[in-house]
């Protein structure tokens, strides 16, 4: 017989019929009547499908009340309408057979009330928890949901590559990647020789596919990564990872505007996706992780972004009144309080704030004809602040090398930077969300290592 | 106006009315009659769109005859159909704008017939090539495939760690990931001491996301990985890179033959995809790169994949007469020669061998009760050889624990992939497919550097 999925059953599927259905034991129960109840789950949904086992049954004494939670079964039943209340339908079992049974004395998450930081321990086995499987579920659907949008609107997947040999991307502390010997390092007089490792010289883990993406932009119009990312920074907060997956949209032929435009289509995309395909396991958010989390995406789906200037942004922080911990001058870089103050209390809704100072913004951001700012942007959402930058990319050859040299760098690395602004050069502009701050904000789950399958931190590479 | 892509034009959509259309050139040429044909590309699709600039337009000396391939344009005209052979539709333009001029004495990519070598020289514009646009269409759309085949079958994608601490994997060699500084190793006595690492411990770059996405499905069911793998081998071939990206999917409640059916389903999916949405794509590289890819993917198709265990397969070599360099010995592994027999002569079709020796296969794999072999396959395909290789995997704590010892290996690193046996063990199953070598098998590109955006290949990092 064929496997039906809880998913399906739960929707009447198969109704007043044989089914087989297979997962991990949640919960078992006896009653008085001389039954057992099986809370059973399959990760199909979040919901689990009753069984009815009756004590008659062959294996009953032997293997049926031995069924502690995280035992894996398969279950040959009717599936009929429920009598009892919490669930429409259940499965009154005609055979049960066992895979795996389960010691509930070594099984920490078949316990009520495991602890966040305790999961994380065990990591391997925390998706057979509610919170888990929704988180895992819901990633899912956010990824999936992400190729649908750029796909439907014609970018092409670009695998940019992890390992890289450019001194171009500079942005934070890299991992070095190499085969050296590390009890016996080549060295030429006190330098260590890196023409004898791997790559034949150094070579780092990527911090952004940005530069590699825009190759491919000016040449094929629309482009993104979707990959992961790496920071060797000595962090340890509940909103950094060391091993982090990114989302780097690029687009030929489109500024800023453009930009703040896919950004915020973007963004209510993955919402309403999220709110219409996986609405069980964000009630379940709503219910026990943030009471406010579905009224919020809701408010954000419904909301035009405000857009405003960085500097219109500090005029309003400037004359709010508000006491600031950190100074509101022209130049300064927005800090959390500013962007939160701007998002929940003048606005209460997402803002897109454009065009900062050029001497707080990297390199290849466009100059603007002020010569004081640059085409770059940030989209703020209420409670976690920025959660896509974006730029419009300097085009003209001469104000890119400029601004290079101004920085310090030397040119000579970005030859082939350099070229898509000699070849037919274009206006071009792209952003970059950082996966897992997405999936924060849409589940509210509090730290960012409960939203990746296993956690990169300092000191911390389990699993 | 609201620009119009290239593929959108070719289909007529606007026909007889002003479009606006934004590209860069890939050729211009005078008419006698005073016109300018450009031949205009903005990725969108294989072909080019016609565009006739007459001699009258404003900046036609100025700017439009110094239009050398690579420029960047804007063009408003009408889309009419076309006078001339060879395309069906053309733009009379009213007004080109230059975005960027392109000197033809710098721009490589715009002379006739550049080798494949000297373009992995100049990789961040080969996209503005035929083949190369074509390549990263083709590969865009398998991999779009591959979610929407996982996604419509109830795979969750899962996001395996880049990173790993974990000493499981040892499938060839690994990179090292660290931040120590080379030019003082701490040391303790004569060992490096890598707790003074970024991760507390040695760390290196994964060969494989398998043994992480168990976890998922033994939990959810049904998984899968996406995401890029690592192989410090010193490999200079046409079919080896040290930057790949690998699929591999997971099922709960499934055996070796279930996995079988999902490799021949899943092969299949994507060729019929490719075949239908990438056509023109496909169609150039069967003119101009593999003249049978066409015929090739059509058969595998159509054909039914024969499965036959290695056993079997060894008997079929023995007897066919043919000379191999490689001994056909029960126990020996199959060799390149000896696949390429099996599916272009013997079969003249994809084959699934089944049951390995075990003693050639990875610890992780199900033993067969005839103790001699285990529950492995490996899809065949004509001219590639092996695409896929899984197994269904060893479910059996204890035959696991006497794997894991017999190979020399210590147990207490795969703690948490044997308590997937401990906690409602579950038949499951799984495979692996190298993404490029798809992307080969599916244009007929001979060389995998050719179908990954920027290769990484011993002494080779560049962009």
């Amino acid at each position: 017989m064929k496997r039906t999925y809880i998913v399906e059953a739960l929707k009447g599927n198969g109704i007043d019929r044989e089914i087989l259905v297979k997962g991990w034991v949640r919960t078992r129960r006896d009653s008085k009547g001389g039954f057992s109840f099986i809370e059973l789950n399959d990760g199909s949904c979040f919901n689990n499908l009753q069984i009815i086992v009756d004590a008659e049954l062959d294996n009953y004494q032997n293997e049926v009340i031995k069924l502690f939670p995280g035992s894996s079964i398969a279950v040959t039943g009717i599936l009929v309408k429920s009598q009892g209340g919490g669930q429409s339908v259940e499965v009154k079992a005609n055979k049960v057979k066992v895979y795996g049974f389960c010691n509930p004395d070594e099984y920490t998450v078949g316990k009520q009330r495991v602890s966040f930081e305790r999961l994380r321990e065990i990591a391997h086995i925390r998706v057979r928890t509610n919170t888990f499987g929704a988180v895992t579920r819901v990633r899912n659907k956010l990824a999936k949901a992400t190729h649908d949008f750029f796909q439907e609107r014609g970018f092409y997947y670009i695998n940019t590559p992890i390992i890289t040999a450019s001194d171009c991307e500079g942005a934070g502390e890299m991992f070095r990647v190499t085969t050296l010997d590390h009890s016996a390092i080549p060295k030429i007089e006190d330098n260590v020789d890196y023409s004898q490792d791997f790559f034949g010289k150094e070579s780092f883990l990527t911090v952004s596919g940005q530069l590699s993406v825009e190759c491919f932009a000016c040449g094929l119009s629309n482009a993104y990564t979707f990959g992961p990312t790496f920071r060797a920074e000595n962090s340890n907060t509940s909103r950094h990872l060391s091993e982090f997956w990114m989302i780097e949209p690029e687009m030929a032929f489109a500024d800023l505007s453009d930009d703040a435009d896919l950004a915020e289509e973007y963004l209510k995309y993955l919402i309403t996706t999220v709110l219409e395909e996986c609405l069980e396991d964000m009630e379940f958010f709503n219910k026990r992780i943030d009471k406010t989390i579905l009224q919020t995406l809701t408010h954000v789906n419904e909301s035009e972004f405000v857009r405003l200037s960085y500097t219109e942004a500090i005029d309003i922080l400037s004359k709010s009144g508000q006491k600031f911990e950190y100074e509101t001058n022209w130049g300064n870089d927005l800090q959390t309080e500013h962007e939160r103050f701007l998002t929940e209390k003048e606005f209460k809704k997402p803002i897109i704030v454009t065009d900062y100072p050029r001497d707080i913004k990297a390199f290849y951001m466009k100059q603007n004809d002020d010569d004081k700012t640059v085409a770059a942007m940030d989209v703020l959402v209420p409670k976690i602040g920025e959660i896509i930058g974006g730029s419009q990319r300097e085009d003209d050859l001469h104000k890119l090398d400029s601004r290079i040299k101004e920085q310090g760098m030397d040119l000579a690395p970005y030859w082939w930077y350099r070229d898509l602004r000699k070849f037919g050069s274009v206006p071009h502009a792209g952003f970059g969300l950082g996966f897992e701050r997405l999936v924060q904000f849409v589940t509210g789950m509090d730290n960012i290592r409960d939203v990746i399958p296993f956690p990169r931190t300092p000191k911390s590479a389990e699993f």
